[in-house]
C-alpha cells in the first residue's frame, strides 16, 4: 500500500444514464457499487444512489428542497480537496458528464491541480428520452442532423439557433420546460413552421414518464396546461410525429 | 406457455455503446446474457457477441470482408420474420439505435406488422469518444451547441451544414473518414476558420483506440498521414483544444 499522506486519489466523473438505474451502464453501476466517496447531482435517482455501499460517504451538491446548486467552482474545489486527501471519488451525474454536465470544468481543475481524472460516459436524457417516446433522433426520411441545446444556459436571448430545428433537422432542448413558451417564439421568429411537431418528455426513463405530443406554435400551452415540471426535454422536428404514430401503434398492440 | 403457433415475439431493439463491454447498460448486458436469436451489425465488438449464451443463434447483417452489408428492407423484414415465428429478437447496433443507427425504420416495420418493439438505449459514439479523449462537448466557455452529423449519408454535397460549427458550436461527424477532406472544405466553405481545432477518434472506447489532433486546414492530411480507418468520429470545434491541453495533463500525471 502506498503511503496514505501521500497518495492522490482518482475523480472519476461517471454518466448516470437518464434516470432508470438499469441503464447505468456497467462500469458505473461497477464503480457505483464500490464507491467509498460518492458526490451527487440532484437528478441522479435514488434507485441508483441505492446500490453504493453501506460504508459510503454520500455528498450531495444540490439542494433539492430550495432547487439552489452548490456553485460550481465549490464542486471543483470539493473534488479536488477530497482526492489530495487521498479518496477515490466517484463523482456521479445524471445523463452524460460532458453534455451540458459540467464534467470539462471538473476534469481541468482536477487535472490542474494534479488529480487523475477517468470519464465514463453515460446515456445522455436525449437518447434516453427518445428511447422511451420511440423518438428516433435521426431518420432517413426525416432527419439527418441532430442538435442539442440547453434551455436555460446563459440566458435565451444571447444564443443563437438559427438553422438548428427545420426540415430534416432534429432540435433536442435540455432544461427548457421553464422557457418552452420564449423557445417557440423565438424558434418561429427564426422561420420555423408553427406547425412543426414537438414532444415534451417529462422524466425519461423513469416510471412517472409522460410524453406530450403537438407542435411548435403550442408549445407553450401544452407545458403550460399540463404543468411540465423539470426533468424534462423537448423535442422538436419531423421526428417527433414519426414517434407519435409509432407509440400509438405500441399501445395498440399492447391493447390487443 | 402461450401457445407457440401464435406467439408474435418482440424486437428489442439495443443499442451496445461505443465498443468496450463495460459500456454496455445493464439493460442491453441482460438482453445479451440471455439472448436467444441476436441480429447485429459489423460494428458490435466481439467480446460483447461473446457474452451471448452457448444456445443463441447469432445472426450477422454485415459481411466484414466486403464491407457491404445487408440492405435495410431485407433486415427489417428478418426481424419481422423472426419475430412473427415466435422468436423474441435482440437487434444489436453500436452506439445508440435512434443516432445513426436506422433504428427507427426498423421499428416502424416491425410495429406496421404489428410486432411489439421495445428500445434500449445506449452510450452513442460520440459520448464515448468524448469521454475516453476527454474532450467535453459542451464547455460554458467554450461550446453551448453541440450537433451530430453523419458523413457519409446520402453524399455531401445534399447536406447542408452552415452553422452547425464555429465558435460555440461542436460538430461530431459520424462516418466521416472517407469525406474527411471534402468535409473541411465545406466548413470552411461555408465561413469556419481553417485554424478551427480538430480530433479524430479512431476506435474509440477500444483497446486500440487512437486520438489525433490538429486543425481543420490539416483535417485531410491528418486522416491520409495516419492511415485512420474506421470506425472514427471526427470532432470540430474549440473543445477539442481543451481535451488537448487535458489529455497532456493526464499523460504528465501518469508519467509522475
Amino acid at each position: 500500500m502506498s503511503n496514505s499522506s501521500s497518495r492522490i486519489g482518482t475523480v472519476h466523473l461517471v454518466g448516470a444514464g437518464p434516470g432508470d438505474a438499469d441503464l447505468l451502464t456497467l462500469r458505473a453501476a461497477r464503480l457505483v457499487m464500490n464507491a467509498r466517496v460518492l458526490v451527487h447531482d440532484g437528478l441522479v435517482d435514488p434507485s441508483i444512489l441505492a446500490m453504493a455501499p453501506k460504508g459510503c460517504r454520500m455528498i450531495s451538491v444540490a439542494k433539492s428542497r430550495s432547487r439552489h446548486t452548490m456553485k460550481q467552482g465549490e464542486i471543483n474545489a470539493l473534488l479536488v480537496r477530497e482526492a489530495l486527501a487521498g479518496n477515490d471519488v466517484v463523482r456521479l451525474k445524471g445523463g452524460d458528464p460532458f453534455v451540458f454536465g459540467r464534467g470539462g470544468e471538473e476534469a481541468e481543475d482536477c487535472l490542474a491541480a494534479g488529480v487523475p481524472v477517468q470519464v465514463v460516459p453515460g446515456v445522455s436524457a436525449a437518447m434516453g428520452a427518445a428511447a422511451a417516446a420511440m423518438i428516433p433522433l435521426t431518420h432517413r426520411e426525416s432527419a439527418s442532423i441532430v442538435s442539442f441545446v440547453a434551455g436555460q444556459c446563459k440566458g435565451l436571448t444571447d444564443q443563437n439557433w438559427a438553422g438548428l430545428a427545420g426540415v430534416g433537422r432534429t432540435l433536442v432542448i435540455y432544461m427548457g420546460v421553464a422557457t418552452s413558451e420564449a423557445i417557440a417564439e423565438k424558434l418561429m421568429a427564426d422561420g420555423l413552421a408553427p406547425e412543426m411537431p414537438v414532444a415534451v418528455v417529462e422524466n425519461a426513463a423513469r416510471p412517472q414518464m409522460r410524453v406530450l405530443r403537438g407542435t411548435l406554435a403550442g408549445l407553450g400551452c401544452l407545458v403550460a396546461d399540463n404543468k411540465v415540471r423539470s426533468p424534462a426535454l423537448i423535442v422538436i422536428g419531423e421526428v417527433a410525429g414519426r414517434g407519435d404514430m409509432m407509440e400509438l401503434r405500441q399501445v395498440l398492440e399492447a391493447a390487443r
